[in-house]
């Protein structure tokens, strides 16, 4: 029972909203958006005064409309939406992205508003999106309902990764998608949520075979048990990573006018994650940021970590923060202490601190991390890698080819990095780099050593329960 | 009593180590960036077979030098610092830096040889930084002993900001110090810290008129009880922040191949830091993003958190955020609340979400924006602002600059701000604006509610000191 399908796979779509060619909201941007990424069914627009738009002819009403519509995307005022859902309703249409906002987060007046709403798509078995939402974002299969501009038009890079949002801010509007390495296959924004919810999305994602892993933002569950058991059984197979606004009391008031969201103790749904296996994130960025990590590496074994740093100070960080996100330090076996030690008498403690060796004349710095690295991956002892490495406009990116090309054909176990230097430009170029190889870059060390950190800890939940060992 | 007076105002300054032009690392890196940041007294090459360098002389030996030298630099092989020393002594040098490493940090050798560094230098009074150190940046007075080459020319912005630190990464060949729009007085790394401590250096900077905020990276403290007093005096009238490396056990370990560190248990460092005042942060990042917060902006005189915010997910985020460092939302006063439902009536909630007020046609995004910041500075209920905006390359960076224009000239309560959108370029720009403005920027939310988390609780201990108030 996938209440998705006619979302995806839409024969036809009518777009209800402004027109007007070149404005940076409305439904004109939505047809342009689906001209852009080549969707190949009937491209509806309907408004009642405009004429044509990019091309196409504009109905004044769908009931004028001759080709099949699955999908109508509603990007109006919402005293017009009743009516339009109703005209949808005798259509034919069995599914609605209600764009419009002013309900139930605007006070009663809007929640009456979304009770209407509800009644008319129940009367007509139209399944909804929304209200207050942007809708779907599949740029890979040529879908898209933003009704944003967003400034690019390359496509977010291919992959298995799809968000389950209540906000529109993982968007392509809002998050540069396009600028990431590993791949978005679909955004979806709920809105306030008055019909579909995560758990539809879940039920859908997971015979998804395009999707690998899940990113959920979430203000609330109106179904905590189904949710419960849909999670529980999708982690099992797919890693789901959860951001949860609304921690605080505070924040759970302010909760109810974004998107109508009523917020049970937080408490709880800890242990509705714990439970499921969700992953936990902290942050905005940490649901694109901690996935990237899910969506290129492999599990670890264990949450022993393996360290390679050019600099003493942040090897010592990086221990510090491997306790805060449940890793530890690996014990370097002494196989590999002996190889170090061949390669260079300062490399025999951990952290590895490349910095010493580097210096001397004659240091191979790029020798030594490729060394380094397969040691690493070699020994036993160690579960995940953190590294990190220096650039400067004094040093060409391209040094590091030839060894993230390396790393990238070796990742047996995950690896995640950062880098410094005086360009912050080089240092984002440097990260492009590693990234095209299929390692993760992050922005500080402490992200990079999350990430593995979220990955231990995900490994060893779904070890358990695939052992049917007592969680 | 300054022991760092010698090391700062040298009338020349002798430079040991290789002198090939073009190498990244060496002698002839410092006498070049002696030259580019116009130093004005004597630069002394010395090298036994070099013969000139950069245009100028090298001497075989230090006592051929006819000029006052007062500062000794040091970038030889570890073996022949105890003769470069002596001579350094002989010729009547009283500060050194000793850039060289393979001491105290490698091993019972290393510290062999450290004890005799020390030990000559206590024979002739010589001042020593290091050795395993880069030295000093100082570059508004053509100071700098980094050895490293670091492609760029501009020196760091001119500003308050003093760094102590155990590790090389705040020199301007690891960071972007010419990037900050917040600027830098010097960095002083100490390397293995064999004789200069970090209380020296805070003696110095407390009397130094050009520094404002302090910032330290300690590995650990020879000298706590000496700490403890200096950094709570100092503390009272400059803002001392300090990253301690090694917090866990595990990194404890780890530090004494690094500088040659033995750390006490975590929690004295604690007390020690919270009863001197000083502002604890977390990682290596936060010791200049947060100190950017401390050089532009007022103390608050609480820690009731205003939050204006484009889109309500990131304001509920903020919200939970602002409850882990401190803060609490503040309650927008009555008079403010009629003033920002006259603007409109989305904007009476707290975030004030200007998302729906903004979308609708003929939305003043950037008056309400000023006009908001207008009503929260005149608000006594709200103590400080977090801020974030929205960029595309759809939307010039430009039509922001008034509106921060307008913010930077009334900055009465701290200020600071993240921005979101499709481009990550445009958000590094729109960064930079409002960073030129004195509104300090941040790469995430988080960062920027923990600045304000930071100012306050400093805010409140100063209060405490200085009304002789109980900690």
């Amino acid at each position: 029972m996938d209440r998705l399908r006619g979302f995806f796979h839409p024969r036809g779509i009518a777009v209800f909203g402004s027109m007007t060619e070149g404005w940076f909201f409305g439904g004109a941007v939505v047809i342009k958006e689906l001209q852009a990424l080549g969707y190949e069914g009937a491209i509806c627009p309907i408004h009642p005064t405009a004429r044509t738009v990019y091309g196409l002819q504009v109905y004044p009403d769908i009931s004028q409309v001759g080709a099949e519509v699955d999908l109508a995307v509603i990007a109006t005022s919402c005293r017009a939406v009743p009516g339009i859902l109703r005209a949808c309703g005798e259509k034919g249409v069995k599914a609605a992205v209600v764009i419009a906002d002013n309900f139930a987060e605007a006070g009663p007046e809007g929640e009456a508003r979304q009770e209407e709403l509800v009644a008319i798509a129940r009367e007509y078995g139209i399944g909804v999106i929304g209200p207050n939402t942007l809708g779907i974002y599949k740029p890979h299969s040529a879908l898209s309902t933003i009704p944003y501009e967003k400034g690019y038009h390359l496509p977010a890079a291919r992959g298995g990764l799809s968000v389950i949002t209540q906000t529109g801010m993982y968007g392509p509007q809002a998050t540069p998608l396009n600028e990431y390495r590993f791949g978005v296959n679909c955004i979806i924004d709920l809105g306030n949520m008055c019909d579909i919810d995560e758990v539809d999305c879940l039920e859908h994602l997971e015979n998804d075979p395009e999707t690998t892993v899940i990113g959920i933002y979430m203000e609330h569950t109106r179904r905590p048990r189904a949710f419960l058991e849909t999670a529980r059984r999708v982690s099992a197979e797919k890693p789901v990573l959860c951001l949860k606004g609304g921690r605080s009391a505070a924040a759970a008031r302010a909760m109810a006018s974004h998107t109508g969201s009523i917020a049970g103790s937080d408490g709880l749904y800890d242990a509705l994650f714990r439970q499921a296996g969700i992953v936990r994130v902290n942050d905005y960025e940490d649901l694109l940021g901690v996935a990237k990590a899910f969506l290129a590496q492999p599990l670890p074994r264990g949450n022993r970590l393996g360290i390679v740093s050019l600099t003493g100070a942040i090897g010592i960080q990086c221990i510090d923060i491997a306790s805060q996100c449940g890793l530890v330090p690996g014990e370097i076996g002494a196989s590999s202490r002996q190889e170090l030690l061949e390669l260079s008498p300062t490399l025999t403690g951990h952290p590895i601190d490349l910095g010493p060796a580097s210096a001397v004349s004659g240091g191979d710095l790029f020798g030594y991390y490729e060394r380094c690295f397969d040691i690493l991956m070699a020994d036993d002892g160690i579960d995940c890698i953190y590294l990190n490495t220096y650039i400067s406009s004094y040093i060409s990116t391209e040094v590091y080819g030839p060894v993230f090309e390396h790393m990238g054909q070796n990742l047996r176990k995950p690896v995640t990095m950062w880098a410094y230097g005086p360009s912050s430009e080089a240092v984002a170029r440097l990260g492009d780099l590693a990234e095209r190889h299929g390692i993760p870059f992050y922005p500080t060390t402490r992200r990079a050593v999350f990430a593995l950190g979220y990955l231990a800890g995900y490994a060893r939940w779904r070890d358990r329960v695939l052992t049917g060992s007592p969680c």
